[in-house]
């Protein structure tokens, strides 16, 4: 089982220059709203003040099948995964584009897709299987994988904090991981199913009521370990989703910040709260999307989203959407004059 | 008084085209949200699919004084609109920081500072006046001075489209603007004062009665005038209200999308739309601001805010904070793969 140190809080020293410097600015006290707490809270995670603007913001795409595909809990067939795999590596999915627009780094992890071969060695290095177990039948993993992809996850974030990221975004990629996403979140808040399912990619209503009982059936095997997130995500969860966890509490464990995305990144960092609690403070969420587990999962998380703009697609999509806020937030208190710079009293 | 020719509809068949790009893209359908809708209008106002990126996005800040602020409306002294020019000269206001940040030009426009000379003749190439009238005890404008106050808008939206720009963006600047800006919202809508006076700059509770009473005494003078902008504009607006109206309606007239920014632009614009019908169509609205009348103003225009951040600063900066999302829709639309060209089926 996976053990995690105790995580820091962000620099509360470094918190109170910038509210003090905010006050500064020239702008009416408060002006620039949630911008102003924004600013605040990376100079806390940079423990600077004012905070150095973003240089090497990275997007990892963690991608794995889930076995529940085969109760039809999705509207597209598993194969579109292995088959977004390729577009990630041609440039021409949504995050690429909204990555390249928004200057982060993206890059592909293979943790649990349903291929014999991942589409390249870098890709697969951290691959824990083929397909997570259907969750409606069956545990998603077994005792040594839930640990491996969990590791797996604390490892890439290591790669990237080691390379110099400054900045981290986990993203998501897998038909039908929703389902297990929104298992891992009724697990953790004790929602109940009809609460928390929504229609991920755009299923109809039969295939809602399908979803909703895969999830009751994983949840009925959950019973009495909803404190025991390693066991949650081996039973309701699956490869991807553990490594996420990992991920998101190891780049709290490493002082860098996080912009999370979707619901299936949440249900992880959800995950990862309970795993290495005060994690979350070094975590902000980029996007509010469509699905109600979500909504749950950050409320639970106490966190508040960046944007909410209806996005259902993940990939880290919403998160760099809202990545040029976050940039804002930085500039603003990193670059505005303050009253005394420009002559002006009243500040 | 300002004539308007009829304001055409952005092109429908781009649109179409546009829905119809966005269902062959490597998404699930509709999974971008907003994002989706706003590359369709970006689509429609170019009149091309895929759209174009926006190369020559421009911010125009209208500044003015207003007489009002004499009723003790505002949390700061008049003499901070002229220091502000200064600032934005210097490059040091929020407005400055953040069209860098989001590739944008400014330009600043004094359009009736209360200073004997502008801080230099480009800037004040269109000034109508120093200081509007006190509209709690006087009109805000000369018959005269609110048709060339529109006038000049007018002719400040041309200069910029004819230098180029496919994106214009107004903002504010001006100690005590909210107050008339609220007037003139309260005045095309029929609201109660009560209803739409908001905290401005951050105003206290006697502040927020003297601001309160003010609009009361101008919007007696605007009884049976509610259909009339020119009239309103002139009796509670004022000169840099009146440019911002004419401005925001002839780039609808020149074809060219405009991001509104808080309340006095959008109150502004409501005035415009009232002026010019359909000008609204060219329009989004960048941001919610804290401020009442903007609420008020933004559903009279059918009109839903991308972000909703808390701010209350004007100069442009909650449609700068906006533009990166607009640029993420147009890129979106624009770069990534088909199902066809990913060779995924599914689609």
């Amino acid at each position: 089982m996976s053990y995690f140190p105790e995580i820091a809080t962000p620099d509360p020293d470094a918190a109170a220059a910038a509210r003090a410097r905010q006050a500064q600015l020239t702008k009416p006290a408060g002006a620039l709203g949630r911008l102003e707490d924004l600013s605040v809270w990376v100079s806390s995670c940079q423990g600077t003040c004012p905070p150095r603007q973003f240089e090497r913001a990275r997007v990892v795409v963690f991608a794995g099948d889930h076995g529940v595909t085969a109760a039809g809990v999705s509207a597209y067939p598993a194969e579109v995964t292995a088959a977004m795999m390729a577009n990630f590596a041609a440039g021409g999915a949504a995050v690429n584009v909204l990555a390249s627009l928004a200057d982060a780094g993206v890059r592909v992890v293979d943790i649990a897709v349903d291929t014999e071969e991942p589409l390249s060695p870098d890709i697969g290095a951290h691959k824990v299987r083929r397909s997570s177990g259907n969750i409606a039948v069956e545990d998603a993993l077994g005792p040594d994988e839930v640990v491996a992809a969990v590791e797996a996850g604390r490892r890439i974030a290591d790669e990237e904090v080691d390379a110099g990221a400054d900045l981290l975004i986990a993203g998501d990629m897998g038909i039908g991981n929703t389902t297990p996403a929104t298992t891992l979140v009724a697990a953790l808040t004790g929602a109940e199913p009809v609460a928390v399912v929504g229609r991920g990619t755009g299923i109809d209503d039969e295939g809602w009521k399908r979803k909703t009982a895969a999830i009751r059936d994983a949840l009925y095997r959950t019973k009495r370990l909803s404190a025991d997130p390693i066991a949650l995500l081996r039973i309701c969860g699956g490869a991807d989703l553990a490594a996420m966890t990992g991920f998101c509490a190891q780049a709290a464990l490493r002082r860098t910040p996080v912009l999370l995305d979707g619901v299936v990144v949440t249900a992880a960092a959800l995950a990862a709260e309970r795993l290495a609690p005060g994690a979350r403070l070094w975590w902000q969420a980029g996007h509010r999307s469509t699905e109600p587990a979500h909504g749950m999962a950050l409320t639970e998380l106490g966190l508040t989203p960046i944007i909410d703009l209806g996005m259902r697609l993940g990939e880290g999509s919403g998160a760099l959407v809202a990545l040029p806020v976050l940039r804002a937030a930085v500039a603003t208190l990193t670059s505005m004059a303050t009253f005394e710079e420009a002559g002006i009293s009243g500040g």
